[in-house]
């Protein structure tokens, strides 16, 4: 295998990956070695909350949260700066990014993103300093992703210049709210805003609930969702309002403000633009899962990996030798592939932090890249993060019962990221809010799908934003332009080969349900409906095309950027094991529609044997240029003590075999008696 | 969807799925709805543990443990029925089945079948009573699967007449032993046996570890391998020996003794048929374990099921009215495939349990059938423990947050079933043992195939094994009997289609692989070595086919054995839902080789799509049949709870409607203005 091995330089690589905020990730990195910041499986569930709140602590201390802040309040208008920094958290624990997701990310971000200026004054700097610890309180019990449909009201009373909030039934309380457990004194919490008569749709309001021993105020229920899969440290809760009045002026009123009269202004008209917009201004959470994802799954790799460098299991070649785990070619098919993938996702996760700072400093916040930004960040998450699950799985099954040991962590990480395929939006729902939006640009009829009541079927929170188009247009790929793979590509590892198998089955997929569901528009609600139905699983499969096809770009760029010969060889094998391996998972399709000769067919899984095998010669490199150290992998299984432990037992049998009087092997003895007799 | 509904009989299909031990499995069931065997995620690791062992208690009580053993010690010589009902306290905690199957199967087990009547009279009765508590101790540090490559050493002393049991380097330990961290007073211990010079080999030893007041006996260092990933109630941990002198008489015997002068004697000449031999009256952990994963599943899907019928989300006929989960297709696409993976694997799992009772009944105990089992068991454990993780994990992604609460089990259920991937023989491993024996059944030089070498590679164990036919060819299929699927069959779903469509794609990969894999036999050692790496991953990869294809028969057979015609058509669109979800996942395959023409495979899809919207309509019969309770369930989310909150909210919002000042919503409102306009 030594023979594939190219030479590389670790370093350089990790500075590809680091990308443009790499100052940020070496500080979340570096947070992440504090011991305050570890959790102990065997602490208790408060002590284990109270730990990870010391941890958020330590991170306000960074003043990374204070970034995203206007100059005006002492920040920098830095966004993927904070995203970049909290996201290499990770590494200490998953409880603290997200903990630190709700006080900075999200409490924070609404009153940054919906508030106004004495909104920020008076609350947003305690919240990012961590003085002021909140909660966002959005999903309700009855509602998941569909935030509309959230039954909270907020009744304005002009008599008193106060809003009322109330949880009118069971199914309307507040349900899985981070910090609302244990720590949160205010919540942002969204509500149906009601005044003098009218429902304008769902709004934030700055809600104190917990007084300063702690105690829940007046009117304010608080459960504790108790015990979950994972992020033991983080304190998710209910809260139930019953009568709940604050002040007028609590009302976070960027896009929508209500005067002393009771009436009610917005600088958007359409109610369902200005909720979509609302909603919008809070991509950042999607984002930061996006990268989170990738960083657990980078983590987990660089613990499997050198663990299958050094582990050793049955003798292949002597009754002595035994062979490292990575030499064996199913182990390359289980870790390689998840190596690949995820470096295109980290590539990737890069472009999009960029175009999340070019909408969220002002550099570039036009509708159109806004809505690209939306759309990007919601099929990039829903892909990260079962990507982070499945990579995960296979790391801590390649590790074997080792693997299941706590002390290892693959299976504290996993348990941690599993939540992060449903919440910010269930990764299925989100997918089918990522077909609409290609389906938009694909045909105008699409755009106004709502029409015929089957845009509701397929995420209602698209329907004002189909008028911009998606990275699909954006990206070069114009969806007219149908081209046939071209059959006479001598070699299946082409690049061109690779796009255009992939680009050709996601316009196959927009163009076949674009002529299925078009007659959407002339049927009855209930008919429409039905028709969406019956596509949905292709809908949800064509938005998977769309980001796989996104992320194999991504690393192509990359690719194709290198200088260093062996960086770009390298480079090349990731992004062809990445493509290939989605020709592989689609192959049956590919066949299916005649993109691909079966003889080239037959060639993809051969090729990806030896793809493997190369990479797995770099395996190494590949993991240390992720840039972690012992103290962020804390695995006792990645430290080199299973070499160590190889090493005394060959010594041992070494010394043993040399004595006289070692013990013969029966078999030996009976091979030695049949062969004299 | 009503239009699709069977009426169906769900007690009669519980009466299918229970089998010839339906009487052990509700005895299971009963002991899994006491509330000792319910464990509290809020309890310290000691508490769970002592809570475990207090649940194996009552395990003992009901003395199905006792079933296994022959008629002079009170049993009644029953194999599956202990198993059966094991089994099914997976519903109360798989933490409980593991501890227990520690105790009373792999304990006791292997003192029943590796023992001597002195030793089964002495130690056999107390520790299926549970009063002698004891461990397994087989897996070492350094030697996960490969049990031949163990370092312990028993050494005979002649002088003394004891055995000198010896942990010599620290990869010798024993690891990850249940039972061993808190409970074992004695374990089995396996270990080289070496008397007068010579090595016999991997042999079973009776060695007390604790005192009565449970401190470790001296020279027994013990460790505890604290937190896992799951299975919180076992006490797994370590065990070191340091020159420990038990009695000669504490060696199990049975498959090879030592006289009082250190001769060593075998009812079997050849070390390596004698090892696995002695391996392979263990299958019983394996069956077992394929057992609790099918009840794993059903549990999940019971759970998700439930839930999936009752919650609503999106509107999408109207304003109002929100739909079902389950009326959603990608929902019913989640869901189906995965039920009817459980329906299959559990009836296939009734196959394996009637052959398991065969053999250790002694009513065919023939080398063929032993062999037979051994290799299903292995099948069958590696495929439905992987298919349990899948299904527990698509419930509780369809269950969204709630599916995240541990009160509503599925984090739990998937935690403490992750590990059963990875031990009892990592499924990799077992199903390159599984490919091994299908090639020799194929081909008389793979039965010798260790020549070279290069049966070490595919997992030693099966050397000395492969004289006997797997199930292929008992089943019916001819190897050289290659027949194409009939083009002109008109039905996608036609059984014969499926049926052809696997058989073939096993048989094409198992002739392609002999083919491949002939030369080794004239290669060096090193160069067989690596001819077999380079094709490790398609051995995995034939020996699931072959496991697809045995579960789609039992499925298949049960179908056709139904008199009941509501029945036959149910078992029918389970049969076809699992076998073209095969279909489809190998679909790249079926066209490759020109199994399936193009415009037939452009059916599948379609097809599943339906078949899942028709198993949804009996979706709630179909895990009725499971026969569990909301005592076994024990899931908020399956209570009927979601049911009675949107009751309530819908009550709130038809008195709402009904005011006179109910606010009117802002859309509404412009849409009555822009009306009037």
């Amino acid at each position: 295998m030594n023979d594939f091995a190219l030479d590389l330089d670790p370093a350089a690589i990790q500075s590809i990956l680091d990308g443009a905020w790499a100052d940020a990730r070496h500080l979340g990195r570096q947070l992440a070695l504090d011991e305050t910041t570890h959790l102990d499986p065997a602490d208790d569930l408060e002590t284990t909350r109270a730990n990870t709140l010391a941890a958020v602590g330590l991170m306000a201390a960074t003043e990374l949260p204070l970034a995203a802040l206007p100059k005006s309040l002492g920040g920098t208008n830095e966004h993927a700066r904070t995203v970049a920094g909290f996201e290499e958290t990770v590494t200490a624990s998953p409880s603290l990014q997200i903990k630190a997701g709700v006080q900075f990310g999200l409490f924070g971000g609404a009153i940054l993103h919906l508030g106004n200026p004495d909104q920020h004054a008076q609350w947003l700097v305690p919240a990012q300093r961590g003085e002021l610890l909140g909660s966002f309180a959005m999903t309700e019990i009855g509602h998941g992703s569909d935030v509309a449909a959230i039954g909270t009201t907020a009744t304005f009373d002009a008599q008193t210049d106060e809003f009322v909030i109330d949880t009118p039934f069971t199914a309307a309380t507040k349900e899985y709210i981070g910090n609302a457990a244990r720590d949160a004194r205010a919540a942002v919490v969204f509500a149906q805003l009601i005044t003098a008569g009218v429902n304008h749709g769902v709004h934030a309001f700055f809600v104190p609930v917990r007084d300063a021993d702690g105690q829940p105020l007046s009117g304010i229920t608080i459960d504790d969702d108790g015990f979950k899969g994972g992020l033991k440290g983080v304190d998710n809760g209910r809260f139930a309002f019953d009568q709940v009045r604050i002040p007028r002026t609590n009302l976070l009123d960027r896009y929508g403000a209500v005067d002393a009269e009771g009436a009610y202004s917005s600088p958007i008209d359409s109610p369902g633009r200005r909720f979509f917009t609302m909603l919008g201004t809070l991509v950042q959470g999607r984002v930061s899962l996006d990268g989170a994802a990738v960083v657990a799954s980078k983590l987990a790799l660089d613990i499997a990996i050198r663990y299958g460098l050094e582990r050793k299991q049955f003798t292949t070649v002597d009754d002595y030798r035994e062979t490292t785990l990575l030499d064996y070619q199913q182990h390359q098919r289980r870790l390689m592939p998840a190596l690949a993938a995820t470096y295109a996702s980290a590539l990737a996760h890069e472009k999009l932090l960029t175009s999340f700072e070019e909408v969220f400093s002002g550099a570039d916040d036009s509708e159109e890249n806004r809505a690209l930004l939306e759309t990007r960040a919601a099929a990039f998450k829903s892909d990260s993060t079962w990507m982070a699950l499945d990579v995960i799985q296979e790391c801590r099954e390649a590790c074997g019962g080792a693997g299941f040991m706590a002390e290892n962590r693959l299976v504290g990480l996993r348990a941690d990221m599993d939540v992060y395929v449903t919440f910010e939006g269930d990764n299925t729902v989100l997918l089918q809010l990522v077909a609409k939006r290609i389906l938009g640009d694909y045909a105008k009829e699409f755009a106004h799908i709502d029409v015929g009541g089957a845009a509701r079927f397929i995420g209602t929170q698209a329907a004002e934003h189909t008028l911009y188009r998606t990275g699909l247009a954006n990206a070069g790929l114009a969806i007219s332009d149908v081209f046939t793979p071209n059959l006479s590509e001598r070699r299946i590892r082409s690049g061109r080969l690779q796009r255009t198998l992939l680009e050709s089955r996601l316009e196959v997929m927009v163009s076949g349900l674009a002529a299925a569901l078009r007659p959407a528009a002339k049927l009855s609600p209930e008919k429409a409906a039905e028709l969406f139905n019956s596509h949905q699983h292709e809908l949800v499969e064509m938005a998977r095309a769309y980001v796989e096809l996104e992320k194999w770009k991504a690393i192509d760029e990359a690719m194709k950027s290198q200088t260093d010969p062996a960086q770009e060889k390298v480079f090349r094998r990731l992004r062809d094991t990445y493509g290939l391996s989605l020709v592989e998972k689609h192959m049956g399709w590919h066949l299916m529609y005649g993109r691909l000769p079966m003889s080239r067919a037959r060639q993809v899984g051969d090729t990806l044997n030896r793809l493997c095998a190369k990479l797995a010669a770099n395996a190494l490199d590949l993991v240390d240029a992720f840039g972690y150290g012992d103290d962020h992998r804390r695995a006792t299984i990645a430290t080199g003590i299973e070499a160590e432990r190889q090493a005394e037992a060959a010594a041992y049998y070494r010394r043993a075999r040399a004595q006289r009087d070692y013990p013969v092997p029966e078999k030996q003895l009976k091979r030695t008696g049949s062969r004299t007799a």
